[in-house]
């Protein structure tokens, strides 16, 4: 059944389409139950020629039919589709997605920029769906009427945070440690040059540690109807890259609020579901936390596909010295923390209601460019 | 000078002579101006070869002239020199170093077996060089004449507690999280598959984290003329091993018992320098902790060299929203971590008279194989 | 349809199957339509462990629930199964194929050891599905009753000679260089050292270069109804290991009999296709060489994965200034290289009605033991 | 014994000294017994800055001292030097370099631009020395007063054909297969990314197939007094990008012209010595041919450094089932290939009086200028 109800789909423009987080969310429109691509837009670059020409293409499989011949179109809010997705650059992003939202589309943004604004949703909806209560309040706030901005949170908070939340359902969180260990293909693409990364670990991400210590904070902490209440973990976090191509590899010490042995904490893991309405989102997975019992798991090369690159894969669940439990995870960056983040968030948002069909919206299209 | 006084040099024997860390002492031995190489002993599979042909080579420089026609020996404690380095599987070194001392072979190993005994000095010479007292006691203890064991850390803890030492000296050291990203050729050779290593991390290392959590105990703590009195550090440490062929790279996260400022903290690393009467070691630095202002620095493949492998490269010193400090280091594994660490205890146990010609003894090798 | 004709399936037994190359046929055969794994044979050392015990799994996707729980058996000709997958080491394949053909067990080989006997058939569907005819000769020949031994190609020589092919036919062959870079899963596990394999090129394969250079004469040949002929060409190859986990490249000049613009080469490999009685094998593609029109095509990491790892894939066809034309090529080398490349010749064999129902055999298991 | 004669050293210039190469020259300069660095010049992007500020450093050395504080030039020919060095992109190498010829300066450039002009020398001292001959032609032709050009071959080109003179010598050349593998270093910073390299290998290097097709050509043929006399030897590359960061490793299959026993080959390669009036040269080898008997060598991670990165390191020496003799080969792309090239021709030209201190040219700097 299509969330349409009609058997029609959703029509998704992608806005920077040709980037590498871009083609990912391209590749995943191909033959989605409930969208069909319609439009891509980029920046000037790449403005007029087919898709086909622009991108220069990263996936193991071909570009999709359905978006070879898309004519890539420039930033202005008149892309012929019901709602956007938004992986464009953040030197761009934040001006250009306020732009859609004021025109009235639904963007679905991978951005950093709108991320932490008061009344814009950082939303992973396995952790905090019910944040998609602030659109109506942004809405008013900013004067969007059919549009608003939603976000998904940076790649490697995504699969830290979906691994925290049924430790902070079940024990409660007071603190916690994370390095992170990311894969290059988290930079883009041409991204990382080579010298860099062949051999070799750049300990640094530029902007990474902040957010990883921030966004959290919002994901696990609650909308009041009003604004968005901080979950007031402590976390301190290092980042680094290492030459792998996809995964982001975690090794995170917690401190729980309610003592727990390791067999509770792995319990808590492993049981972790999703609600039938949320499971039943063409992208989500019911049990989106996975546990290994191996000694040396989770590996990037080996488990980043897990669930179709949507689980997150904990392993190594130990005792910590210092604070209660020592675990090591593992989420794919591009799919869980990028596309397969947002196009989740887009199905949430379809199931919800908050999707609508913009046909008539079109019609005024001059009038928007009218508006400058 | 030579530390023999009268232009000799002291006869060194490697027992695991063709492993990854035996090559390497095997080459710093190669123009020593104290020590030079007299015996190689290692299993059995080599006994009977030249050196040449035993050895897979591993190192960029050609295998030193001295070493190359040596016949590999058995670990039989006849070996013609004044005193071993131990660079031996853990498998067999316990029970072969404790052989060598009986016979009278001061032994500076590399080795775990004997680093956490109560009477074997844990020795990184610009850390704790006093430990060297408790030799005389160890010889008392195990009723060795002239033998004795000293040990350096493992690879991981060499240039942590390097690092931490100048923060213990000025602020006090409470507890710290590590979380590292090792080398290859700590694994010695053939070690670490390449379909395990290649784009890849792997999250565990047998044993490593027990040893950085107790190693530093001992190695910042003090001997105080009985026995080793712990640090009482809390440490909590996460292990990973990383496509890099050389260099192990640690985030750590420190809480000082001293309030202090980051640039207190550069400055107490900056500032760190040895005596003396150790930096006229010819294998020590004066100052062996190199601070990096760069964001992205300290690199394994750029800085592993640093001090001819016998620095520790800290950077990106900065605040910890947890605990105080927030760093991140590297050591040269193969060097501080292993070759270099005890050569280093070998120089220092020179200069201090622990070593002796063995002439005398050796005219007694029959007794000591008659011994069984 | 299934080969058997009633709904049945043939019953296969994978000797050798916790290696590598076992493992991508258990892994095949999970699903197949035609064939259904019933028994796993191994060395001793994994004798009497379930699979999933005996198994380092090194697949992304997870061990088949049919294979987890069989237990491993010896290399005893009494496995119950219709006929045998090899994936064993060459140490042993030579002796445990011959029994197992003996036995009455039809042995689909990976191994190299019976490849260039005179009349076992070294066989690519694709290319010289004909030489089965060789099998009622060696029945002959070795007395074996029911039993045969067919065997696939080298791994780095299966690509080759299925780009070759279409030109053979085209244009026929002189002679030809070949320049290999070859993935490190094609040794194996532990196979290649990570200290050898990273940041390196290893310009050695043991035994490479000879099967390069003999195996495509018999592939490319004929069989006259008595013997193999042999294809006559001039074959120079040189076999280097490079850091890539799956897919060999080669880069290949080859001097043709018949003139050909590089248009027409270009033409030919494009145009070939398998007869529909080939393409109709459940493994098989109608078309199994893709051409790549980009500069940069084909590359290991990218280009494997085409048509499900059997496709060979051609890019930077050109001219040579010595031959006539100058190509890259890449192959999978564990699936078409290996397990895909035996499956094919299974399917091949149950089409053209070799396989058989072995359920009467089986009661004779104690007589063939008896044998000894 | 300084080459002016008087204890004096040359004063050079290097444009382009921000680049991967530039930084190497500089690197080199350091300590130089008859060179003195004293201008850096660079794209306007520098201009300005110190050097230490405009080079992103990528040597595992520090910057040396004397280049630290040189303020970064325009490449305007009014550098306080002698001669330059021309480390040059090639998008502006071609006229930046002539017009410094034009101004008096000899150029030493490592860049393709001006290669195979007619009139300009294409110069391995080793193996050409004698094409020096053609800077009074070059001279007069083009009307430079003292100034010149001299160039050294592309990087993958130096080390073939610095292991073919010694073959041309003794048996004559008639034709060769090359397939090279190279270092991502060959593509200066950033160069290749990372997405591309890992793990990967990239069948295509822009112009490189060409140039090592044409280079060798001119550098094993003759000056004949007028004009360069081709070689004529027939020659056939193909050029790949693998993920190794120094050294590039070549495949060679080579017809000579008289027919060599394997044995007589190698001795040729291992006897190639240079003249005692090159060998005294400071970046000389007496003998740049290194023949290693393993099976496995060479290997670019191993094998890059020997003789300083001045050698070509042959291995493999064995027979061509189609030519006569397959090698493989590796030399060091940064410094054999390309700033020891450079080096090496400038200290050829130094110890034939071709280079002059230039303390009168300076002061007609602005007539140079007024020239435009």
């Amino acid at each position: 059944m299509s969330a349409l109800g009609n058997g029609k789909k959703y029509r998704a423009g992608v806005l920077g389409a040709t980037g590498m987080v871009g083609q990912r969310i391209v590749n995943m429109l191909a033959g989605h139950p409930w969208f069909e691509l319609t439009a891509v837009a980029a920046s000037e670059r790449s403005m007029g020629k087919t898709y086909a020409e622009a991108a220069r293409w990263h996936l193991e499989t071909p570009i999709p039919e359905a978006a070879r011949g898309l004519v890539v179109k420039d930033l202005d809010p008149v892309l012929d589709c019901d709602f956007v997705f938004s992986a464009l650059d953040s030197s761009v992003a934040g001006e250009a997605e306020s732009v859609f939202a004021h025109a009235g589309y639904p963007v679905v943004s991978n951005s950093k920029n709108h991320r932490m604004d008061a009344d814009v949703p950082l939303l992973i909806p396995e952790v905090n769906a019910s944040h998609i209560n602030a659109i109506p309040v942004q809405q008013k706030n900013r004067k969007y009427d059919s549009g608003f901005i939603v976000t998904n949170p940076n790649c490697s908070t995504a699969g830290l945070v979906l691994v925290l939340k049924p430790l902070a359902d079940a024990f409660g969180l007071e603190k916690l440690f994370v390095v992170t260990m990311q894969a290059v293909s988290g930079a883009g693409y041409p991204g990382v040059p080579s010298m860099d990364a062949l051999g070799n670990v750049v300990p640094f991400i530029s902007g990474e540690e902040e957010k990883m210590e921030s966004e959290p904070q919002k994901l696990l902490g609650k909308w009041d109807g009003n604004r968005f209440i901080d979950a007031g973990l402590g976390i301190s976090a290092h980042c680094n890259r290492v030459p792998v191509i996809n995964g982001h590899t975690e090794c995170v010490s917690v401190r729980l609020k309610k003592t727990a042995t390791i067999e509770e904490v792995k319990d808590a893991l492993r049981k972790f579901e999703v609600p039938d309405e949320l499971a039943s989102l063409p992208t989500a997975l019911k049990n989106p936390v996975v546990v290994r019992e191996e000694d040396d798991r989770p590996q990037p090369r080996k488990d980043s596909d897990v669930g179709n690159g949507m689980a997150a894969v904990v392993g190594r669940v130990r005792e910590c010295p210092l604070f209660d439990v020592k675990i090591t995870l593992l989420s794919h960056n591009l799919v869980r923390g990028a596309a397969g983040a947002a196009m989740l968030n887009a199905e949430l948002l379809a199931a919800k209601g908050f999707l609508k069909n913009r046909t008539a919206h079109r019609s005024s299209a001059s009038e928007v460019l009218a508006r400058g």
